[in-house]
């Protein structure tokens, strides 16, 4: 069967070169990829413009090099509005790569850039359909491609990645990438290669409950673009084995998992999963990362803010902090069930949470509110993902400063493939 | 039936009269006790010497009025734990009062003094039998005289109260009560009079659950006392139509109340009650008296704190704060499941309480273990009289406080007997 959706790429590489590396022919990134015994189409995606790929070094200061986020999810899970959080911390407005293929995925602000691990697919849909492979599958992916880019850019060198194009399912021409400050790889994939997860400075996992993944499916998929809820039911059963073996054990990998669940609130919680307990699992004992915690740090604590001081309508909010174990590392969960009704709310909380990262009084009140039409912006995941962006600018700014402190390194040292 | 166990008094009155006062036949105390038709033995305990009781003025300054404390609860609550704890809060040490009856049940300490309401039994022992009475009934307890007593040592005159022998079961001749500056009142109906309730300062209801007043009993009366068990069910279930009927509403009067339950933190809770849930009830809207709370006043909350900063052994403690309603008024409720180890736990829970009306950081964990052989002092029991000895101590500074800011009130309002 051949595969006729996707043209064969037409990009024609101009810069193939490698720079300060000991071993060029090493680096060459279609020679080192995993060879992978896959029917292909047309070749379009997963050979020819793969071995076009070219990087380019832009600077070499190692104060400048870039912060690596990881953050890994299944799609429709809410990666995007986390990104346009993380990004909005940061003070700049993400955009979608100007100039170059209208569909790319990437967005880029003043000081991130957001890619996404789908443009790392190694199969185009056709391919994947030909192979019988969900793009969960770790041989519908380049690792190797993922692997060099990423760390390149960590060293402050630019890359042309690919792009995978969502509207037509084909991989598209690749687009430039410039080293920013602070790099967010976004996927289904960030933290199962271990020579990527080795280069994140910093990873999150959001794991969506199949409850509520379901419930917003059907939002999503049913109501909003008219699909059958049979055929929900059958791709979420399609991917399913594939989620579970590949995907959702990176969780253990990560430094804080998002876990959002149906509220306990709410009896048999109906009405399509409306109110959440989300809940956010962090992991003790990394540097710059000191968790958050309500009240009194270490111990065992409920707190229903809604009582005399502060009225919540139904079915109010309920916190909940404790020391715990995850996948046998230890962790600090925080956990808010409820929504907010108003601003009030949000200042009452933030001001009993401890070790939040904020600059000033109310920050983190602050940038719910500045992107209150976010998706969650009521809820724990709303909240869980501004007080990331808030450690991951206080993890930056650490590395930044620990790095001006302490003197240029020898860049071939990080050039050398971890791998080779 | 003749009552021989108890001989007649042979006190004989030498300083009755009455001091400054609109109406002296209205004073007289005997003349205006409620009638009240009652078989008497040979009226040794009911009439005899109560005609007899007299008071003397030793002082009319308002500014060193006596502050009145109501203590409420079923006999073997734990009452007098409560009230060493008490004195030992304003520094002094109690004992009962010296050269008088040796059973007398007045405990004196610098400050403080502490009268057993059972000292008010209008019926002895023997009388109570005639009249199938427990000495829970109100028609076997003088209130007239209470309340008279009460109202004169509030107002700085002593009194010659009468005396209650548990070992004989006989009213013995009175004793004289010089006020103090803090009068304790424990017993089981110091709110059960309107009259003597509108005279305490503060009250304090120990509300102990049937299953641990059945422990304790069985404790007490069966492994050190000697009794059967039959006997003490049958004591429980004689007491229980008129504790039910006439002891425990009174806690709906109480400004704060000590409950003691079994704990939850130990399956089923066998052991004889040994693990104790105890709440302390505390009434919102009482003048100087802030209810305690921990770290979020008005809110509600559960804290474990053993976890990584405090180890605690098996079964752990457990500690809870909400507002409630309770009996249609407005309360905050602090619990705490479970008991003490050592030291550096309670310094912990103490720093994490707020309105303890300590006057030094750690001072209630120094009242504890200062008590620390007094029962109770490694659960919330101790803990909580403790708290409640803190507050007592505060609000008698707060009234002194104000009353010394003001000129002195005309002696005779006070004298009026209330209820003439």
């Amino acid at each position: 069967m051949m595969n006729t959706a996707c043209k064969i790429s037409t990009f024609n590489p101009i810069s193939q070169f490698f720079f300060f590396t000991s071993n060029p022919s090493k680096s060459h990134l279609g020679i080192h990829q995993r060879q992978v015994a896959l029917k292909s189409g047309r070749a379009c995606c997963s050979s020819s413009w793969n071995l076009s790929c070219s990087s380019r070094a832009t600077t070499v200061d190692d104060a400048k090099k870039t912060l690596v986020i990881g953050l890994g999810a299944d799609s429709g899970c809410g990666k995007t509005t986390f990104m346009r959080r993380l990004t909005s911390v940061f003070g700049g407005k993400a955009e979608y790569l100007k100039n170059g293929n209208p569909d790319s995925n990437t967005l880029v602000s003043d000081t991130t850039t957001v890619i996404c691990l789908d443009d790392y697919h190694l199969l185009d849909r056709e391919g994947r359909k030909l192979n019988g492979l969900t793009a969960l599958h770790p041989k519908a992916n380049n690792f190797d491609l993922m692997y060099e880019q990423i760390n390149l850019l960590k060293q402050g060198v630019s890359v042309e990645k690919p792009i995978y194009n969502h509207s037509t399912g084909c991989l598209d021409p690749p687009e430039i990438i410039h080293p920013p400050k602070i790099l967010i790889v976004e996927g289904l994939h960030p933290m199962y290669d271990p020579r990527v997860r080795e280069l994140l400075d910093f990873s999150i996992y959001l794991d969506i409950s199949d409850d509520v993944k379901f419930a917003w499916k059907i939002q999503r998929d049913m109501k909003e673009r008219g699909h059958s809820l049979e055929s929900i039911v059958a791709s979420i059963k399609t991917r399913k084995p594939d989620f579970d073996a590949f995907i959702e054990p990176q969780k253990q990998y990560a430094d804080a998992v998002i876990q959002v669940l149906p509220s306990n609130l709410v009896p048999n919680n109906e009405d399509e999963k409306k109110f959440l307990k989300v809940r956010l699992i962090m992991k003790e004992g990394i540097k710059y990362f000191d968790p958050v915690y309500l009240f009194d740090e270490g111990s065992t604590i409920s707190w229903i803010p809604c009582g005399r001081k502060l009225t919540c309508s139904y079915p109010g909010i309920k916190f909940a902090y404790t020391p715990d174990t995850y996948y046998n590392n230890e962790v600090s969960v925080l956990e808010m069930d409820g929504q907010f009704d108003r601003l009030h709310e949000l200042m009452y909380v933030e001001s009993n949470l401890s070790n939040l990262s904020t600059k000033f009084y109310g920050e983190a009140t602050g940038q719910m509110l500045k992107n209150g039409d976010f998706p969650g912006s009521n809820n724990g995941t709303g909240l869980f993902q501004t007080i990331l962006g808030l450690k991951i600018r206080d993890i930056h700014e650490h590395i930044m400063s620990e790095k001006n402190n302490r003197p240029t390194s020898d860049i071939t040292k990080f050039l050398q493939p971890a791998y080779a």
